[in-house]
């Protein structure tokens, strides 16, 4: 049965469901970054999670809540890459067949991954509208279900397992930096957090380049973004989720939002002090506390969410060597 | 009182003594990499450590057990980097006066790394043999105690802390493959498991370009290397360490080698599959299966130790973008 709503409830047991598949990624004190961005700095690197990203928690906890019938008939999902990924994963090793429709520019590394694990990949329109009538086309004709990215509860309730074990390896944690794209990560992180320890600050980041989040909330009413086009394409998304902006609007303290510049030094940043491979949307929350967007006391143990790691290795050296990269849409 | 030899049991004095400045670096299983790597794929990523790289672990280890007038006077030590950054971070930490002798073409971010955490450094000759002079001269001076990267057995023991990690997360590892610079690791690592289980295998890597330690083991006797010219710059020592030599000829099964290529390629790997920065002398291990220098069966479990991640980012970027880079020696 398809889910409504989402609470601390629910995260806890996507937490018990989707343990003995994923990993409890390690809550690293990166002392070095303190002076630099203002804080006691924790990372939570995700991109050290099965697939290279967080994505598979709730992909995984989607599936594992499905019927056997559903199951046998297989599931789909659009998504510019990790979400794809983890749906290709998690169908692989549960034997589910997996569609995924991925824009024709997605990064290469990204569609060679989910082929790899079996998934049919489906090349097509750029546009994100597009490509859901795609996805709506195929469960018409073959009655899919779908694993929608950020609209699903059951999605954002296997995202949020990251806040429960930040919270087990940092009880005194006091605030937690989470990007947001389509908004089904801080929707899930944010109402773990809230409904366990409310004086826990969550604070969304977005790229200024494609910030509805943000404007969002600047107006008081749900904004489309005129642009995509940002580095940090992982968190390319134009419109707030019917599902996800209410949650966020309840439960997120504050969103800021941080440059094309910014994110690329903090690639920069993660790998020169973390020695870990960030792709540009992973880096927002780094990119706010280097650009000073969001204000620290020297002493607060402040935790960075650090999506993933999935950008063409190649791209990821231009950025290091600081060379010109061009977002992607 | 310096010690003169290495067992087990100084190996788990020195986990005792170290424990809580150091971090347990996780043991993460890397099943992506098991198909071109040929076996379950386990990786020690050390550049996780605290100062980026395992060698705090040996400085640690010995400036904790000097007396409280040998602290006074204050260390020194010759080093290409990461280990005179971990003497610096030490010697900070526990306010000991800290030199460091490095060569006068030592990687930027090593030396500001150092002079950051308060070491005094003096850049020097390019050859060991000058350095190590300076350093003895330094000594006559002040009386400072030498801190050796792979001559002290305190070091070695702190160096062998790794295995017993890696025993406690895996126990029924197979394999262990470690890189050989000076020996100080792979003593350690061999010691620990030789004398906890001898039915695990320990194998060590050198750079082709530079591998006295291997020609050792040919010839049946010291032999020192033409050339210490290699990208594994961490790794470049041309000659066989006194007391690292009768550790290794006892206790390492077996010595392999590799290729310049085949250590860019296993940068790029780490980086595309495990997502972490390595630097090239970190990636023997990688090459030795990339390259098949080492064989192993499908179902080994092979643990392989990536020891640190300090080289300047523009230089791991050309890398990653399989440009040209030259070795620094």
């Amino acid at each position: 049965m398809t889910k409504t709503s989402l609470s601390l409830q629910d995260i806890k047991s996507a937490a018990a469901r989707i343990g003995t598949y994923i990993t409890h990624t390690p809550l690293l004190r990166e002392s070095k970054m303190d002076k630099s961005l203002g804080c006691h700095v924790y990372l939570k690197p995700e991109m050290l999670q099965v697939t290279g990203s967080f994505k598979i928690r709730g992909a995984l906890n989607k599936i594992l809540s499905l019927t056997r019938k559903e199951l046998d008939k297989g599931i789909i999902t659009s998504s510019s890459g990790n979400h794809g990924q983890a749906c290709a994963y998690a169908g692989q090793l549960l034997g589910i067949h997996t569609t995924v429709i991925v824009p024709n520019d997605a990064p290469h590394l990204k569609v060679e991954n989910a082929k790899s694990m079996g998934a049919d990949v489906i090349l097509w329109d750029r546009t994100y509208e597009e490509r859901w009538k795609k996805v709506h086309a195929e469960v018409e004709e073959h009655g899919y279900t779908i694993v929608h990215n950020y609209e699903d509860f059951d999605v954002m309730a296997g995202q949020g397992t990251i806040a429960l074990e930040i919270i087990e390896d940092l009880a005194d944690v006091d605030t937690i930096l989470v990007p947001i794209g389509g908004g089904g990560l801080i929707s899930g992180i944010s109402t773990a957090i809230k409904e366990s320890n409310a004086n826990i600050k969550v604070i969304g980041v977005q790229a200024a380049a494609c910030c509805p989040y943000y404007m969002s909330r600047q107006a008081g009413e749900r904004t489309k973004a005129a642009s995509m086009r940002t580095i940090a394409d992982g968190l390319a998304c134009n419109f707030p989720g019917n599902n996800p902006y209410p949650i966020i609007e309840k439960y997120v303290d504050e969103i800021v939002t941080v440059s094309e510049e910014a994110i690329e030094e903090a690639v920069r940043a993660v790998a020169n002090d973390a020695k870990l491979i960030a792709e540009p949307s992973s880096c927002v929350g780094i990119a706010a506390l280097l650009s000073g967007a969001v204000s620290t006391r020297p002493d607060e143990k402040v935790c960075i969410v650090l999506t993933s790691g999935n950008w063409d290795i190649d791209r990821i050296g231009s950025i290091l060597k600081k060379e010109h990269v061009e977002g992607v849409l």
